[in-house]
This record gives C-alpha cells, structure tokens and sequence, in this order.
C-alpha cells in the first residue's frame, strides 16, 4: 500500500496540540477527519512528534498508508479543499513503505518568536512573546552558544517527564534580530519536553540575572530548578523536520 | 474639555467594520464601551473613516473628549488592558478642542496585501488576498501610475454610492514584492467608497485583461463597469493617517 508524507503548516492558536485526544481540537484529530473523508480507509497515520496546545508548524511531517490512485498533486489539492482554514498541506511526497514520520527523523528546528515592544499587536496576538526587554544580541547568543553540543539537558526538561535518556545534542542554537522581533533558532536531533521553551525563558534571563557563562552551570547541575521559567507556548513554531532518505 | 486622538490598531477579522452599528460587533462599539468604564462619560467621538467589514488597520484614528486628570500614556495603559487582544492603542496625544479625527484629515495612506503562493497559509488567512498570479511588477506600477493624480474616480466607486463629488487626488501608487508578498500602496486625500478594492481588482486584471494604458480609459469613462472586479476585504490595511496640525 502507497505510504505518503505531508508537510503541513498550523496556526496553533486554536489546537489542543498536534496528538489525538478524547476532548478538544486537535491537529491530529483534524488530520484522521478528513483522510477519512478522502480514502475511506487509512493506516499507520504518524506525527513527526507531539506539541502542546498554542504551538503554531511551519513543517509538521505526518506519514500514513491508503490505497489510491491519486497522485501527490491531487491528494494536496483534496486535503487543502476539506481542511480547516488554520491547517494547510503544504507538500505530498510518496515515501517508502516502512518510512515512518517520528522514527526517521533525523532532527528538528523550532524557531521561538518574540516581539519587541511596549505595546501589544492585534496581529501578533498568540503568534509571539510580547517582551520590552530590548536584547543585546552578542549576549543572548554568547548564552545559547552554550548549549550546542552533545549534553544531558535534564535541566531543560519540565519537572515530572518520564524520560529516561536525557541526553541530546544540539547542532545549532542562536538569536537573531529581524525588525521588531527577536528570533530563537535551535536545531536538534530530539527534544526533551519543554526543552525549547526552558532555553528560552533561561536565556532571556542571562543578562538580567546570570552572566552567560551561568549557562554552563545550569547544565551542568542537572535540575529543573537552576533553569529559568518556561516561556510561553504562543511564541513557539515547529519550522522544519529533516529526514535523511526523503 | 481636554480631547485626545488615538491611533490604534485592529485586525478587522471579527469585526463588522469600524462604525457604530445596531447588531455586530464593530471597532467604534469596543471603544465606546471601554471609553465608558474608563471615564464614565466622554463626548465627541469621531473615527477618520468608515472602514468595511473584514478590513483591518495599522493606524487609524479616533478622537474623543473626556474629562480626566489621566495623562496619555495612562491612558493608553488603561485602554489597553481593558479592550479586547485584536484592538490595541499604538499612540495617545493631546489634540486642539476643535480638532477632528475624520474632518482634519489630510490624506490617507492604504496598503493592500497580495500572497502570492499556490497553497493558502493558516497565517494569513484573512489578513491577504491569496493568488497564484506572479506578477510583473514594471506593468502593475504602469497601470498604477496612471491613476496617479487628480481624476474623476467614478468608474471606481461601489455602483449605487451616493458621493456627488467623485474627484480626488491620488498621491502615489505603487506596487511592490516582499518575498511571498505583493503589497500595493496608495495615498490620497480622500477615498471613495471600495476604491482601493476597485483599483486592485482591476490592476491586477491588467496584464490579463487589458494593457496598462486601458487604465486611462477606464477612468475617462466613468463608469464602474468598465474597471475590474473589487477586491476582497481581507487584503486591505489602513496604512497610516496624515494630520497638518498633530
């Protein structure tokens, strides 16, 4: 049976997250509606990974198996006709049969958006952090400089995760400026939960109350507690997902 | 009686346009209301035009009159945390007691939004006119110089207006791309009614339908059935708003 992968796009404001759940809008439960509605039957749908509820995508992967005669170009052209206005498909691919969109992945980049501003935007609203805090860029990215590399991040993992390994490694992890938003961007090969939003609550809080090299500490101490807060989920994109055979 | 302008922000998506209205919700009744748990009575309030359904602005402007010892940036906080997240107060000044947010109009800038991609985006939705056309720029900005100037605009106002005088002064026109974005952007002193839309809609209309210069003919005519169709509500932005004496 053909396997396929969609790269979607989601606006998260209305998502209770990207997972299936009983009670609650969700990408996932969106997804399974209108497969069903297009193929009838379907199989072995899968989700790249799990985001929380407000998370917006640039490039969520979801893979899964249906027999059709459609070709990639129809299947896009029927998903985007059936689904909501906040979840758009932005490419179909045809991939093997034992591809799967969460075990190959090879790494993800999240991008975190914060809008630098004393006043708040009717367009921004959920889409980013609002913050004041005018960075100093050489700063922030002194600190986030220190969490590239193979480490045991249980210092950004939310108290309570049930994870056993929590060793990661960041291939790239830095802040840039882009008009009146400061950009986070860190690429991995996995991510613990809360892990992007942990770094940025700690980093944002380097100059005002550790000198970056505190970073190195904090990772070092293994706990939650010596990190910063766990900044919000409305400035959090998913933005894209690498696969090594696709 | 201290009066005050305010620039303000919306995005037009849940409103039923700017003014006042018996049923719907709209920018003048939100500001009433919270106008009214703020200083319990004010007087005067005029808005600088009267914006449809599903348009947004990035400055528009309102004033009104209220006894108050607030200075503006108290009011600005107060209006802020008390009106709703797609309405946002940008700027509060003290204006001259005769001053009036619709007659001290100078002229107005519009700014219409194009996205240019074969796949809609749950980011823009309702904030852009989605199409597939990719443009040539040079013979847009051809057909849009030729509106620039003073001309009868009849065959660019909404059939069955009642304006008696439909000459105005077209400041600048233009077409310009950023990235996925084809922005058009207009000044004049005044607008008649679904201009902007008009004008897009049949400069867009330009390289397929007719050849730049038909544009002139168009406005010789007279006549709204010789231009094009009206674009949608969504793309369009009210840009900024020009006073001589603030």
């Amino acid at each position: 049976m053909p396997k396929f992968l969609l790269r979607i796009q989601f606006d998260g404001r209305n998502f209770c997250g990207s997972q299936m759940q009983k009670n609650g809008r969700t990408v996932q439960g969106e997804l399974r509606r209108t497969l069903g509605r297009i193929f009838g039957t379907f199989s072995d749908l899968a989700g790249c990974s799990r985001t929380d509820s407000g998370v917006h995508a640039l490039d969520y992967c979801v893979s899964f198996a249906a027999e059709t005669r459609m070709d990639c170009s129809m299947i896009q052209k029927a998903l985007n006709a059936n689904l909501s206005a906040d979840l758009a498909v932005v490419q179909v691919l045809l991939v093997p049969e034992n591809f799967h969109a969460r075990y190959d992945v090879v790494s993800k980049e999240y991008v975190y958006r914060i809008r630098i501003s004393p006043v708040r935007s009717p367009f921004w609203e959920g889409l980013a952090l609002q913050d004041v805090y005018s960075a100093d860029l050489g700063q922030l990215n002194r600190g986030a400089s220190l969490l590239v590399g193979t480490h045991d991040f249980s210092s950004f993992m939310a108290a309570g995760s049930k994870i056993t390994d929590p060793v990661r490694t960041v291939v790239s992890a830095g802040f840039e400026r882009n008009g009146d938003l400061l950009l986070f961007r860190v690429r991995a090969d996995g991510f613990l939960y809360h892990m992007v939003r942990i770094m940025v609550g700690t980093l944002l809080a380097v100059p005002r109350k550790y000198p970056a090299e505190q970073i190195r500490l904090i990772l070092q101490g293994k706990n939650r507690k010596l990190a910063g807060p766990t900044a919000p989920a409305c400035g959090l994109y998913l933005e894209h997902v690498f696969y090594d055979r696709i």
